[in-house]
């Protein structure tokens, strides 16, 4: 594959990229930390909820004795807006294989008080530390190959191309979900496609905490429009992902009473599941 | 069904049951509650995760100006035991339509200190305030009819009759589900049944939160023996239950590095899906 031969040569490292860069945090005192939220990932100005896990999830790695997020539950509480930001931690126990912490994200309203944006609460391990064991009944999302998917690059903007977010992913989208982005929404919960940091950057961890969020709503496809708001999304990361591109795959089964629960599944390039997520988000009727 | 006329002869009230009784909760001071953890919910001597999600539910649902439980994150930190226990809950943010708040339930070790079981963050709501739409794909678990499934009462244990919790519940097994209680099991990561509690008290949003975590471990069909522990449990209430048994569905997809995942759904007896929810667990290989 030349592409990617050529990809691998500009490819941004870890530790050494746009995603590492704006979600570092500088540490205040121990478990307080500071950041100036980046308006790279904002979708129609709102900062989108997967990058504030991930700056969430690189705070509790620092404060907490172990490195890996296994299970990280956010309820969203007030939309996030690009510029400077708080984060407090508190370890709630420390146990030989996992520890649970918490913390919250704050900004600042116009008299310099604290709002708070969205809280977590989350338990670490150390995925290296894992037995290899998988006995999984799920299979990889049947996928078109990268170059006959869709993204915000491709033309008339299936993706939002307002959203600033689209120019730091590399985000493929699988035709047979993209319906609504031509008027024709098949009516169906799913959203699929291939999901990498645009500069290159393998994923990681805390990069698995912005793949199941990144996608366009499954909403689209239901025929809605409009801003879906997250009230609550907590994702399970069950593997280190192995270098290349991401696979996504999101399905809603259940929308009723103007919410929708949105599942994401994230496979790696070595077809093994990395990460599952479950969302309940809001919908305008 | 001259059974369930007979049933409904002698069936508690919402609200004098067993199980409000057991999830009652004294105030301390505002948003700080006391509590003794009944015994009758206890498998193998451990306290269930269901009731004392909800209780923590309860604690919130007098804590916060919303009514119903939406979404209850919940992290277990150390097993419960019967006894006195202390609920402390904070309310994160108040909205229109959400509010947010955080519980956590301590015990007390040799010298009195708190040692803290269970944290969780939940936002509640007015489920009675929701629309009426529902499109929902998700369909209904194909059961056998309540007497042709089976609970701890029919037999060679098909339950664990060591367990004070299997008095308290209707639990009824689809026998597609239940080859690990005869020796056999499928290998496949389902378990399903009926759901009532044993007084004959209807289902309320409550109850939903002890009947996400009230069946078997699909870990038995997986061929798996032994305790199961929940390290995260997320659920979703998505409707007021209809009275009457409710029906319980079980999977779990991916068994991998020691942790499975079990996704839960609820359906009433009008067929909607009322609760849907996700944990992640620890299994011994």
């Amino acid at each position: 594959m030349p592409e990617a031969a050529s990809a691998q040569a500009i490819r941004a490292a870890i530790g050494d990229s746009e995603f590492d860069r704006d979600t570092a945090l500088t540490a205040r005192e121990p478990g307080v930390y500071d950041i100036d939220l980046s308006a790279g990932w904002t979708i129609t100005n709102a900062v989108n909820g997967g990058y504030l896990l991930a700056v969430l999830g690189r705070a509790l790695a620092d404060a907490l004795p172990h490195p890996d997020p296994f299970t990280v539950s956010a309820h969203y509480l007030t939309a996030s807006q690009p510029g400077p930001a708080v984060v407090r931690t508190e370890t709630v126990r420390t146990g030989r294989t996992l520890s649970t912490g918490q913390a919250s994200l704050f900004q600042f309203d116009e008299q310099g008080n604290e709002v708070e944006r969205i809280r977590v609460l989350a338990s670490y391990g150390d995925l290296d530390s894992l037995p290899d064991d998988v006995r999984t009944t799920a299979a990889p999302p049947a996928l078109p190959p990268m170059d006959q998917c869709f993204g915000p690059e491709d033309g008339p903007a299936p993706v939002d191309g307002s959203s600033e977010i689209a120019g730091r992913l590399m985000l493929k989208l699988d035709p047979s979900t993209l319906g609504w982005a031509l008027g024709k929404p098949s009516g169906k919960g799913e959203m699929r496609g291939w999901f990498g940091l645009a500069d290159g950057r393998d994923p990681d961890p805390l990069a698995l905490l912005l793949a199941v969020d990144a996608l366009p709503p499954t909403a689209f496809e239901m025929g809605l429009t409009g801003w879906v708001p997250t009230v609550e999304l907590t994702v399970h990361i069950r593997c280190r992902p192995a270098p290349g591109p991401l696979r996504v795959s999101i399905t809603t089964r259940n929308l009723a009473g103007g919410f929708l629960e949105e599942d994401a599944e994230v496979w790696d390039s070595a077809g093994r599941l990395v990460a599952q997520s479950r969302q309940l988000a809001r919908v305008r009727l």
